[in-house]
C-alpha cells in the first residue's frame, strides 16, 4: 500500500498538448526540457517537425528540441493525465472527438484558453471533475512551423473546474500540474475560484482585445489617448458589473490598477489583432458573446460591450468573406 | 413705392461662395449656370481656377465655366446677399473675420454644412436674424483643382434660423433663394423647424459617418450586416432620444423608413470616410460632440454615440499625428 502510493506520486504525468502553436508550443517544450514527457498535436507542421524538431527562441536562451512525440492525429497517441487544451476556441467544436481519446481515465484537461464558459462545454464532453482551467499571460509568436518566439511573459493562473465553476479551492491535482510548471520554470499562480479569475482577466481582454482590432492600434497608443482610455474604463466597468452578476465580487479599485498597469506596457499588439492581422477568425464568442450572455441572462446592461461586439462580428465576417474570395 | 419694391424684388441676389470645394463648387456652378451672380472663395486652387475656370462633371452633362469671379481672400469679394458657407466646418473659426466682410447688410448667410449647432455660433457673429440653414443630399468629389465631380442627389433642404432654432415657418427669403436654386435644376425642400430637419439628418449621418470610418466600410456594406444594421438602429435611436429632449418629435416609423432607404443605396462612402482617407481631420464636433453636449444638458443617456465618438477622437488624433510627422 505504501509503496502503490509512493508511486502514484512519483510516476511522472504524461502531457499532451492539442494545438502546438504559439502558447501551446511554448508551454510544451517548456516542460519536455524539463524533463515531462510531452505529446504534441500537429497538423500542418507535422512532417516539418516530425523530422526537425520543435525550437523555441526566448530571451531565456534559444531551445531545439531535435526528438518530439509529435503526432499528426490524436488516433496515433498515448493516453496523457494532463490534456492541454491550446487551439483557438473557435475551433473547440474538436474535442468532443478528440478528448475521449487522448485523456486517461484519471487524467484532467488543462483549458488554457481564453474567455469564459469554455470550460462548461468541455465539461459536458469528459466530466464536471476532469477540467482545469489555466489562464496565461505569455506573450509569444509562431514564426514558422515548429518555431516559436517567446517575447516576454509566461506566468500561468491555474484553478480547478467545479460544477456552474463553483469554487473549488486548491487542490492536490492543481498543486501537481503546478509543480511540473514550476520545474519548467514558469510560474504558477494558484486560485481557488476560477470564475473570479476568467472575469478578472475579461476586464483586461474585453476592452483592449476589441479596441486593438477596431482601432488598429497597440495597447500603449489606445490606453494613452484620453477618449479610448476612457472607453476602455467603461467597459471594464461593463465587465465588473455582469461579474457581480454572478457574484464574482471585483474590487473597485482593480481597474484603477489595471489601467496603471496597461500604462506601463511596451507597445503590444493584443492576441485577437495577431489573429485579425493574419487573416485568422477571431475568438469572439469566448470574449464577447459568452460574457453578453451572462449579462443578457441577469438582465446586466453591456451597452459598450454589446456596441463592440457587433463591430467585430462585421470584421471578422470581412475576413471570413475574404477567406472565401481568396481560397 | 411701388416701384422701388419691383426693383427690389427683381434685383438679383449675389451670391459668396466660401469654400469652392465638392459641395460649395456644385452648388456654385449650377447657380451661375443658371444666371445667377456668383462669387467663389478659393485657396490652392486660386491661380488654377483663375486661369482655367471651374469645370463640373455630371451625369445631366459636364460644365465648363470659363469666366468665373475668383477670389484668393474675402477682402477683394464684394458684398453679397447671400454667403454660403460650404467649407468644412472644423475651419469655422475663420468666419468671424470673414462673414462681417463679404455679407451685405439686407444679406443672409446660408449654412450648407453637416451637423448641430452651427447656426448659433454664426448668429453670434451676423446677428440671429442672418442665418439660413441649408441641408444638402449630394454626392459629389473634387476630382482636381477646380473639377469638380457630380455623383448623384443634389437635393437642398431649407430652413430658416431663429433664435434658439426657434422654427420660423415659411419665409419669403427662403422662398426666394429656394426660386434661385430651382432654376438652377436643383430640387430645394422646404421646412419650418431647421432644428427638427438637423435632428433628422443626424439620424443617418451620425450612425452611418463614424461607423463607415472606424470599421473602414461602405454603407451597403454596414446595413447588410445584421450586427452593424442592429447597432445603426440603436445609434438612431439615441439621436431621436436626444432630439425629443430638445421637443424635436421624430416619429416612431422614421428609423425604419430609413433603414429601408439605405438598403436600397448603391455603396457609398460617407462624408467622413472620404475626409478620413484622404487624411483630412473630420468634422467631430458638428456631428458627435454637439449633440452629445445636449444628451448631456438634458441628461439623455447616449453611450453608444459616446463610444463611437471617443472611437474617432482616437482615429482623429492618429491622423493629425501623422499629418504632423509627414509635414
Amino acid at each position: 500500500m505504501m509503496t502503490q502510493e509512493w508511486e502514484q506520486a512519483t510516476t511522472p504525468w504524461r502531457y499532451a498538448i492539442l494545438g502546438t502553436g504559439a502558447l501551446g508550443g511554448f508551454y510544451g517544450i517548456r516542460l519536455q526540457q524539463a524533463g515531462s514527457d510531452v505529446h504534441f498535436l500537429l497538423h500542418r507542421d507535422f512532417h516539418q517537425v516530425q523530422q526537425q524538431g520543435l525550437v523555441l527562441e526566448s530571451p531565456h536562451g534559444n531551445v531545439r528540441l531535435s526528438q518530439v512525440n509529435a503526432y499528426p492525429s490524436v488516433s496515433a497517441m498515448p493516453r496523457c493525465q494532463v490534456v492541454i487544451v491550446a487551439l483557438k476556441s473557435i475551433h473547440n467544436q474538436v474535442l468532443g472527438e478528440w478528448l475521449p481519446r487522448v485523456l486517461a481515465d484519471d487524467g484532467v484537461v488543462l483549458v488554457m484558453q481564453n474567455g469564459l464558459n469554455l470550460e462548461p462545454a468541455i465539461a459536458s464532453i469528459v466530466g464536471n471533475e476532469r477540467v482545469m482551467g489555466g489562464l496565461c499571460f505569455l506573450c509569444s509568436n509562431k514564426v514558422g512551423p515548429g518555431q516559436i518566439r517567446h517575447l516576454d511573459y509566461g506566468v500561468v493562473t491555474l484553478g480547478d473546474y467545479g460544477p456552474n465553476y463553483q469554487p473549488m479551492g486548491i487542490t492536490a491535482r492543481m498543486q501537481r500540474v503546478a509543480a511540473d510548471f514550476q520545474r519548467a520554470g514558469i510560474p504558477v499562480t494558484l486560485i481557488e475560484d476560477l470564475l473570479l479569475a476568467r472575469w478578472k482577466k475579461l476586464v483586461w481582454n474585453v476592452p483592449f482585445n476589441g479596441l486593438s482590432v477596431v482601432l488598429n492600434a497597440q495597447v500603449d497608443a489606445l490606453i494613452q489617448h484620453p477618449a479610448t482610455q476612457a472607453l476602455a474604463r467603461e467597459l471594464m466597468g461593463e465587465v465588473v458589473a455582469i461579474a457581480a452578476s454572478q457574484k464574482r465580487i471585483i474590487p473597485e479599485d482593480f481597474i484603477q490598477t489595471m489601467v496603471a498597469d496597461t500604462l506601463k506596457m511596451k507597445p503590444y499588439r493584443t492576441s485577437m489583432k495577431l489573429d485579425y492581422d493574419s487573416g485568422r477568425p477571431m475568438e469572439l464568442v469566448a470574449l464577447y458573446a459568452n460574457p453578453l450572455q451572462v449579462a443578457q441572462q441577469h438582465h446586466v446592461p453591456a451597452p459598450r460591450i454589446t456596441q463592440l461586439y457587433q463591430q467585430l462580428q462585421f470584421l471578422n465576417d470581412g475576413l471570413l468573406a475574404h477567406a472565401t474570395h481568396s481560397a
